[in-house]
């Protein structure tokens, strides 16, 4: 993380950016402004719009279980064709730009098929184009796996995370994140009217709000820029003016503003619930259930397990999984055979979370949401704590109320919180 | 040229053979049904359907001149996409099944983008992959430039030539191409309803075919067969039963079939005229107007001058041309300042052609085109000739007519040529 970063940049631009003809253009003016502003520029491209979505469509007409590996040729095809048609729209702006495949790029990855992970990022190419006086696109999403030299893919958002990747290897300035929000917000939008786009948030805050529900930023981006230093801006693709700086507390502590207790509500309504009635309460019995879960690929989010009533020894186990994984989540149990008296599904649960790094310092916060929720007769069914977020598993159909009170417990609207000229020196741990 | 050939079969299906979903599981059932026959399978795939002009048409909305180097990276996606599906197919078939990208098959060009030519084959990664008992899908019309590394494209039609260079490569027994027609037809079943499939073809039969407007093979793929020695097989993706042959002089002279007068009767209504008036009838002019052409990658096909009369020795020029390089010879043309007093153009004109190896021992085969032409006073507005093709240009609006005419002239129907017991041995030179 060393202070004198490079003029390099490093910007991405989401599915909605790159849509149509126009907000290629519209992408290819920023791009070009940036460049004109003195910056040498890596683009990184997401694939247009729907393209993802239909070349999936395409696979399951010909297979039901598509294999993995002509999955990742088949899709790597929808960032190139956005890359190849944003350089056609530079060069056209008189600059010269060259678009690259994730493995001309570099990205070299494990061979995980459909969820590569990034073991190396070799810029050399990228590098010597720059040095050409190019604009260099990439194409996110993707890289080249490094026994095989077939070509992999990094998982939905995996385009966030070929841009992090390209700015730490490239020691850029900053990594700007494009999409069709200005920024991240104290609460949806949607549901809160006088949300509050945040100036600044931390890594860890940031890394809490994507695996509780805010959608800005992929969780694994954010993990491999709290690693590498990257200095993260999620600004929009449609409107001028900052976004929000995601960075590390050490550089928010530096700007000296006023650190809340609570930065943000986030929410999820994507969630399920499995419950194993009866198993015994035995060591061992919880570690080979998450183990299998593990091995299937199932992220587990929040876990809670009852203390035995009785002599029988026989514990009901809960844990949540995003709901695309419940029926992996099902079959792994049962694969497991009878570890359980029975097994419960709860397909659509709610959640609602409050994330701030101010938390660690302020204690207390955990019973004002209780408090909150108890107020307004939202039953708390279980609950997930970090130093620096609080997380209830609650009914789907409350999640609105959860959030509209919470926000407003906490006073995270519009002007509220990080005034301009602090009055006490931050409260932060790095 | 060597007799023995190997055991592995190079079979090529074009856009319409793997169009939606159905078309492709059957393409994906014959090469199955090929390999479960005992051969080793190298299947090339074209983009499906009109997915290439998709492409071309999503690169005009963002540029009028889309870079050539970029378009390439574009357009190279729908080639992927095919063979991602079509290996999906056959894993659901339970076979294995790898697509590979031309770069990854090997295909090596030099860099003009748009129009590569292929510089080299290096298949090693094929063999590989063919030693492991995979069947191998190669995206077709594409390579890597051997200098930059960069993805490049053959030009339309580029398939076939992929397909035929990974058969010469490979030494594989048979090229099969498959299109939506079931062979090579004695004359365009369109027109002529009791037009003939060929059973056989000569290298030189199809390369004066292709180039006089029969659009079952490119040119240029018949070209690298005839100079590598590569038997293609025309047939059909949607029928069973042989299509037709492309082979040796010296294959078919064994065959010990009659060689006909005339094979084919061939025509194009896709070419234009340019006429330059007034030009000075000096050595050197023509050099400079054709060189100037050639320089502009226009290809002339039919050629008159005629003979200056009287004292000024200006002469007027004719040449013909694709009709999609009509502007781009005008403009050369008008490059050039001067060289002649006028210049015209017919946009649209006809021509019409009789192809065949027996032409070469059989003279007085001209004689009896312009005849029947005559007949049915279809006016001869200029004549090309080669040993085994006799081309005329003629009236767009006529050229039914006179393929008729011909094919019914030259006895080209069903059942009157190349009987299955020749009474005298072919005339044929090789």
């Amino acid at each position: 993380m060393s202070e004198a970063k490079s003029d390099i940049v490093v910007m991405k631009f989401g599915g909605t950016s790159v849509a149509g003809p126009e907000e290629i253009k519209r992408a290819a003016r920023r791009i070009v402004a940036a460049r004109e502003g003195g910056s040498r520029v890596v683009a990184v491209l997401s694939a247009r719009g729907k393209t993802t979505d239909e070349l999936v469509e395409q696979a399951l007409e010909i297979s039901k279980r598509p294999d993995s590996r002509e999955m990742d040729m088949l899709l790597s095809t929808g960032e190139r064709i956005s890359c190849a048609l944003c350089a056609m729209a530079i060069h056209d702006m008189g600059h010269q730009a060259i678009s690259l495949t994730g493995s001309q790029a570099g990205i070299v990855t494990d061979s995980s098929h459909t969820r590569a992970k990034i073991i190396d990022v070799r810029a050399d190419r990228i590098s010597e184009k720059l040095d050409e006086d190019r604009i260099v696109l990439v194409a996110g999403f993707q890289g080249v796996s490094t026994d095989s030299l077939d070509v992999t893919t990094l998982g939905r958002g995996g385009s966030d995370t070929t841009a992090v990747a390209l700015a730490a290897a490239l020691d850029a300035s900053v990594c700007e994140i494009y999409t069709d929000v200005s920024g991240v917000f104290s609460a949806d939008p949607r549901i809160v009217s006088d949300a509050r786009k945040l100036s600044m948030a931390s890594y860890e805050e940031m890394l809490e709000m994507s695996a509780s529900g805010a959608k800005v930023l992929q969780l694994r981006s954010v993990e491999y820029a709290r690693n590498h230093g990257v200095r993260i801006h999620c600004r929009s693709s449609f409107e001028d003016g900052p976004g929000t700086l995601v960075v590390s507390e050490e550089e928010i502590g530096k700007e000296n503003v006023e650190q809340p207790f609570v930065t943000a509500v986030t929410h999820s309504e994507g969630e399920s619930r499995v419950t194993l009635t009866g198993i015994l309460d035995e060591p061992g019995v919880a570690g080979k259930i998450f183990t299998a879960l593990a091995d299937a690929g199932v992220n587990v989010d929040v876990i809670i397990q009852n203390e035995p009533v009785g002599d029988d020894a026989l514990a009901d186990l809960s844990f949540t999984v995003d709901r695309s994984d419940l029926t992996t989540a099902t079959d792994t149990i049962a694969g497991l055979g009878g570890i359980s008296q029975g097994v419960r599904t709860d397909e659509r649960i709610g959640k609602v979370s409050i994330v701030g790094a101010g938390m660690r310092s302020h204690p207390g916060v955990a019973a004002k949401v209780f408090e909150v929720l108890g107020e307004r007769e939202i039953n708390i069914e279980m609950i997930s704590t970090s130093p620096i977020k609080i997380s209830c598993v609650i009914s789907a159909d409350r999640v609105p109320d959860a959030v509209k009170a919470l926000h407003e417990a906490f006073e995270l609207e519009a002007d509220a919180i990080r005034p301009e000229a602090p009055a006490d020196p931050p409260t932060v741990t790095s």
